[in-house]
């Protein structure tokens, strides 16, 4: 699958910078105009906009502009490519755990 | 918390290729020797050898040597970190969905 795997490098790497994740993580809350994005850090605009650029081309965020405002949403199901990929890497033992766990919460269920 | 930030950055660097995410889901499966690791890549084994390097130095991988052997293994819990911080990017439509999820499943091994 060659596509996923160039999906799961441009995520990665978008996703390797922290200044990055911690605009998905405000975007993770609600989308955001610019302006407001660029409050919290100490970072000229145009750096944040090159930022924002690597995460949309990344497919993780996507902008929208009004007027003179654009705002920023995080995609739905932008993260989704990740859980897949960490899912599969789950080893027999964590597999095993996890059945374990389904199994004692239906058991649990059942005795309220 | 700048430590879990540097793991975070770190883990996701050495991710974001994908021949180490290769060797990563190789490994997620069970332990292997470095030749073994090596086979399925037209790679030099230096080259490999410095992927390891990269996966190691993240944390992601552990090896022993044996005799002549080098046997590498994924370290447990290698990618928590990981499952960590997409579990806090959840947005709220999400978290309300899984919580809905739990309360299907318990209302269904009641049924049952």
């Amino acid at each position: 699958m060659p596509k996923y795997q160039d999906e799961l490098d441009a995520v990665l790497r978008a996703l390797a910078d922290p200044t990055r994740r911690a605009v998905v993580e405000r975007l993770a809350r609600s989308p955001a105009v610019v302006s407001d994005l660029a409050a919290p850090f100490s970072m000229a605009l145009p750096s944040l906009m090159q930022h924002l650029r690597v995460l949309e081309n990344a497919g993780l965020v996507t902008s929208e502009k009004h007027g003179r405002v654009r705002t920023v949403s995080l995609r739905p199901g932008a993260l989704d490519v990740l859980h897949l990929w960490l899912d599969e890497q789950r080893t027999p033992a964590e597999r095993h755990a996890d059945r374990l766990g389904i199994h004692l919460t239906r058991a649990n269920a059942k005795d309220t």
